[in-house]
């Protein structure tokens, strides 16, 4: 697996499962009805922010990750990153890939952590997989999700130095 | 005390203090040099949301809120909002006036819960205004903001149900 720079072209391989993740509505505070304009608006990042992708030998694209500043001013020490995954290629160890390397961007790049502003709650393999990469859950929004089966649940914030 | 809409023309009046304030940067995670027209775009904001100022007997702006959705799509009952008083007229309850209007607001308007994203956590005036109205510490991110003359402080992230 190879984790490269985004480019347009990459987009028309992004979509359909971005598309798929963001309609179930189950682990993203985005609008569940988001255009691709939108989305790609929301996903594609200018310099000094990144956004990337994983693809294995074939050139196939499994996932993406998305990593930019989460305050700015006086916090802009403060990073952030959201990935996505196509649900396909689950279970390979694509998201955690992608998570370590945006922790080392932002390592690398002079911040001094990361953090996570809404990790919906029920998504443990998420949750599970942050803390595994040294995330720490510093609080959770009660019922801050209203998730498509589930109801209410709660948005966690997540945070490790670096 | 009256708290009405912020119109174009009250920006004139805003802008002084809301610039000193955001100069100094001590209490918002904002560009310290944000210019007035970046100012402007991130304060007035437009329908569903709403930003309105706190005026006296003779018409003097005294300071002026803004609020909002905090998250999008399914996390989009979560509220947030934001308040700068002018430093010639604190200590005469425009912030405790201010922040009550913009919860009776969000709860009025449907939200479920409100949610402050970076309270600095030297600005005690603030975070005690803001528990003595309800809200409560979720979480802090530790040396999240970096006050000019205090080092790395945290930033506490604040919330309450309505």
């Amino acid at each position: 697996m190879l984790i490269r720079e985004a480019d347009t072209e990459d987009w028309h391989a992004v979509w359909p499962f971005f598309r798929t993740i963001v309609r179930a509505g189950e682990t993203f505070t985005c609008p569940t009805d988001l255009s691709e304009q939108d989305g790609r608006d929301w996903w594609l990042l200018s310099a000094p922010h990144r956004t990337v992708v994983a693809v294995d030998d074939a050139g196939t694209v499994l996932g993406t990750a998305k990593m930019n500043t989460n305050h700015l001013g006086n916090g802009s020490h403060i990073a952030s990153a959201g990935y996505m995954v196509d649900p396909a290629y689950s279970g390979r160890g694509v998201g955690r890939a992608l998570c370590a390397y945006t922790v080392e961007w932002a390592r690398t790049a002079g911040f001094r952590a990361m953090q996570f502003n809404a990790v919906v709650e029920t998504n443990v393999h998420a949750v599970k997989l942050y803390r595994s990469l040294g995330f720490e859950i510093l609080g959770t929004l009660p019922e801050g999700f209203r998730h498509p089966s589930k109801g209410y649940v709660g948005l966690h914030i997540m945070h490790r130095t670096l």
